[in-house]
Order: C-alpha cells, then sequence, then structure tokens
C-alpha cells in the first residue's frame, strides 16, 4: 500500500495538525508515457502557507481533501517514457506520498547528480537558490562594503542570501528566531553579525551591528522586522522583498508604519517570485554548483524522517523549528 | 521698505496661519558679486509640509524665526555678478520676500523665457515637470494599453504625469478631490476617466475605470488610495512613489495595509526625489517644451496675487483647493 498526505482543514492563523490526514491508498499504476517515481524528499517552504487559504495567493490555493503538493525529490522507479529511465533523480511538484505516477513525466525535471546531493535540487541548487541569488544579487545589487540585512537568515532562503553578498563584498548581517540560528549563521555561514530578534531589541540590534545603514534588506518576514529596516535604511537601499512570512499566518492585518521612508530615503522595494526567474536556473547552477562542492559555501538541511511526520515537520517549520532547509525524508536514496 | 514671510511655528498636523508671520524688513543691499532679485511667482509645494517639521526629511527643516524658502521665478533688478544682468529671469531657492539678494548669485539659474511663459520654470519646465516624467515614464514604463492611475491627478505633477502617460499609449485614469479637478482632467489634460476620491468608493471606482487592473500607480498620496492601488494592481506593477501628502498633515501613521501584494503580485515600488535626476532637466526641457509651446500639452496655474496672501496660498493648497500649480505673484512681469 501506498502512504498520502491529504489536506483536510483550511487553517484559520497557524496551520495545525487536524489540517492534515495520512491515508492508505492504492499503490499508483502507470499507463503509456508516464512515470513512476519513488519520493525521497519532501520540501517544506513558506510560500505553503498561503496555498492553504482559500483564495489565490501567488500559487492556487490546495484543495481539500486532496494531497498536499510541493517540490519533491524522487528516484524514477518505473518509466514508460523515454525521457526517463528508472534510478534517475527527479524533482517536481508533486502529491505529498510515498509513490506518485506522473503522468507523461510532465513537469518533471531530471537532477544533475553530478552538480551536488541530490535534496539541494529543491534548496540550494533549485528554486530556493536562485531565489536567494535574485534577491542579494540581481535586485540587491550589493556594492563592496554595503550593509546587507537579511531576515530569517537562518532560512533556506536566507543564508544562501548571506553567503551571495558575502562573497559580493558586502558587510552582511543576519536575524533569526533563536541562538542555535544565530551561532550557525555567524560560525557555519560567515556572517558579519546576526541577533536573535526574539531577545534583542531590533532597533538596538540595527544600530550596532549596521552602523553605517543598511543598504540592502532581504525581506523574508515583512511585518516589524520590515518596518525596522524601513527606519534604517540608507538612502537609495534596495528592498528586495522575497516573503512576508510574519503576515502568512495574521488573522487581519496590522498594517505597515513608515512607509514614507521609501520616499523620503528614495528605496526601491521590489517583490518577486521565483518562477519569474526560472529561465536563469541553467546559468546559476553552472556559476554556484561548484562553490558547494568545494565547500566555499555551505548549506544546512534539517532532515526529519518518514511521511508520517510531515505535517508535524511543515508545521514546525512555520513556527520556526528548523535551521536551514527542512526535508522530510520518505525512503532512503 | 521690503516685505517677507517668516516661519514661526512648527504645526501639528495641518498647518495654519498662525505658524506664519508677515514682517516688513529694511530692502535687500547687495556687495561684490551678488545679485538682486525681484521675486515674481513664488511656489506653493506639497513637500514644503515637510520642512515645516523639525527633523529632516528629504529637505532639511525650516529654522523657526527665518523666511519661508522654496522655489521662487524672480527678474534681476541689480547685479555685480557677470553671470546675471539686469532683466535676466532666474529662478532658485530663496527666501519668501520681495525682494531678496543672493551672495555671489550661489543657486540661482537663468530662465530660458524663449521655452514659454517664464512662471512654468518652477512647474511644467521645472522641476514638478521632471518629477512627473521620470515617475510616469522612466520608473512608470508604460506599455501601450497599460492602465495607469495618478492620485492628485489635477495637481501640478499629477496632471503632466497623465499627459506624458497618455502620450505613451496608456489608458490614464486619475482621482482628485473636487468636481471641477476631475472635470479638468478629463476636458483639459485628455485623462480616459476620473473621479473625485471624496464622493466615490475607491474600490467601486478602480474596478470601473480599471477593468483590466492597474499597471502603473502614480502615487502622491499614500494612505488608503495606496492601498486601493495594492489591491487593482496587476502583476509586474510599477509604482512610483512621488509622494504621501495624505500623511505629511497626519500625527501618527495608521500603517499602509495589503503590503504583501508587493510580493504577490511582484509590484516594483521606487520612491524617487527629482535632486537625483536634476542632470536630466536640459534634455527633458528640449523634448517637453515645444509639446507646451504648440499645445499638445496643457499646464494649468492656479495664481494667487500678493505676498500677504503667501501663508494662505499655501495652507490652502496643502487643503486641496488649488487646481494645478499654485503661485503666488508678488509682482507683475
Amino acid at each position: 500500500m501506498n502512504t498520502r498526505i491529504l489536506f483536510v482543514k483550511r487553517p484559520t492563523g497557524w496551520a495545525d495538525p487536524s489540517c492534515f490526514a495520512l491515508e492508505s491508498c492504492p499503490e499508483p499504476v502507470i499507463g503509456p508515457q508516464d512515470v513512476l517515481v519513488q519520493a525521497l524528499y519532501l520540501s517544506t517552504d513558506p510560500y505553503l502557507r498561503g496555498r492553504m487559504n482559500e483564495g489565490p495567493s501567488y500559487a492556487p490555493g490546495f484543495a481539500l481533501n486532496k494531497p498536499v503538493v510541493s517540490r519533491v525529490v524522487g528516484r524514477v522507479i518505473a518509466s514508460q517514457n523515454a525521457k526517463f529511465a528508472v534510478g534517475d533523480h527527479v524533482w517536481g511538484f508533486l502529491d505529498w506520498a510515498q509513490r506518485v505516477a506522473v503522468p507523461r513525466g510532465e513537469g518533471l525535471y531530471r537532477i544533475d547528480a553530478s552538480l551536488g546531493r541530490v535534496s539541494l535540487a529543491v534548496s540550494a541548487l533549485g528554486m530556493p537558490g536562485l531565489t536567494a541569488w535574485v534577491g542579494a544579487i540581481e535586485l540587491g545589487m550589493p556594492a563592496p562594503g554595503d550593509t546587507v540585512y537579511i531576515s530569517s537568515a537562518a532560512g533556506a532562503v536566507g543564508q544562501l542570501a548571506g553567503q551571495f553578498a558575502k562573497r559580493a563584498g558586502a558587510r552582511v548581517v543576519g536575524s533569526a528566531g533563536s541562538d542555535d540560528k544565530v551561532a550557525y549563521v555567524l560560525e557555519r555561514c560567515g556572517f558579519d553579525a546576526a541577533f536573535n530578534y526574539k531577545t534583542t531589541d531590533l532597533d538596538a540590534a540595527l544600530r550596532e551591528h549596521c552602523p553605517k545603514g543598511i543598504d540592502v534588506y532581504f525581506d523574508n518576514v515583512g511585518g516589524s522586522t520590515l518596518e525596522a529596516a524601513l527606519r534604517h535604511a540608507n538612502v537609495a537601499a534596495r528592498f528586495p522583498v522575497c516573503g512576508m512570512i510574519s503576515a502568512y499566518n495574521e488573522v487581519g492585518d496590522r498594517g505597515i508604519r513608515g512607509l514614507q521612508a521609501v520616499l523620503s530615503k528614495r528605496i526601491t522595494m521590489t517583490g518577486f517570485i521565483i518562477y519569474d526567474h526560472i529561465h536563469k536556473l541553467p546559468a546559476y547552477l553552472a556559476r554556484v554548483a561548484p562553490w558547494f562542492r568545494s565547500g566555499e559555501m555551505v548549506f544546512h538541511e534539517d532532515i526529519v524522517q518518514g511521511i508520517e511526520n510531515a505535517p508535524a515537520a511543515l508545521i514546525g517549520m512555520m513556527q520556526g523549528e528548523a535551521i536551514g532547509k527542512r526535508l522530510v525524508q520518505v525512503a532512503p536514496e
């Protein structure tokens, strides 16, 4: 028998375990042109909270009583499609299930295992990595000596954004929600400074760690952190907006105060979604994969074992308990 | 005797007449290299409210018991400076006074009277005009068929922004605070649609007049208008932020709600201040002055007579009573 995770209830505020159900279901069967994939890793991502809402966010909402869908890394275990061979590593937006039939192999991408470990295809060597690159480098445009401030600094995107900005010669400052995360970005990712936003006054921390002000704010969270960044921004600062996770689980919208700084400081705030940039992925991989292989850049994965633990893993990630990319391992590589 | 307008009290909320004082003062005298200017027109501008505050906005705050300063168009009536001859028309950031001595002529610019009427040097053929151009064209990047929504549409900047966007082939929609202003932008400036935001529901009006959504929002006001524009924006919309006048006179800051649209719709919001673009003024003038001379573009000035009426003219402009550019005429041309 196969096992899958259904989405069964729309959350109000934070998602909780009652929003999901574990279900046994028949093994999938494949027909002509189809591909059968054994899931290895399920990706948990902040944007999934938006998909749990009724209305459309930038991705369509999940249907009730249907499987959760996210990026999944898997291995082809049967194929009637000439483009995919048994043993190929692939990723795609797939149902959260142990095994999935992919009609005509559509939306399935082969992973070049020579680039690095296959799990990275949904993180550092995939769209989260490209997200960090586009935000930190293309939109942030950090010059040597610029101060780049990154919220959710220990997250999948944040830790990469910081390392990219550091390679560009910037002073990189991060905030995260635990002392362990702060230690991780300082000791492993080479951030110049970092602080625990839960135990530190934001203004005091930004005054201390960004003494020359903020030139680039890589926004993963919105809310009061964005407000503080507006207060400490320099003239002509760039604010790539990658996420506003502080708002995703909020009921109501308390508004962003101090937005007049956009005018008085000539700030450019740019929301971006990586699907608009996906054509850059091959060039990105060619450039950055060697940095991970050589160890010049690091990437931390927080791996939870067992598909039955996927709902709790996702909920916990949204509540900030993971360092780096949280994956659910469904089967051994 | 000379007459000048002093700034004597910092307002809380709206400026009122008690913030200003009319004062008789000695006629200015000029020394070597100095220039004596007879004021013709005092420019009233929304950004002056920011200068009445203690802290710095993007321009330094006014000193108490010193003259109000803004752009002034004048005529040279005495000169000990080879760069300026008696009879020259000039503009500069000058004290609000009938006659002003300008040490070494610094900060004084000669007006090319062949371009158009001299008063336009502080509006359509000066920085407000360049502001409209940079916001509507350079940052807004309207493509033919795009919908451009402009708040404060009958203001000095708004009416030009709309006409520039219209020339670029866009559908141009404006909002203003009186039926007279709405009629002006519809009948004189060629806007495709306009509405009185004081008597119309914003969402209903934007649904009606921007049926394909908003591609460019030229923000002059911030506040609830910005929030509505975020709700009606299309993917990849551009939001040049030129002013947030709704906040200037507010005590406190109620915050901007729905800013998550910046992310979900990949909006680029860019604050800009025309001083960063001033090098473009000659090219701008060469391009647009002919459009005003030929009558292809129009520009409405609301001229109040007499320096003694300058405070009331400024206060009234901030409260929205002027159509187009409000000037105070100090002396006949």
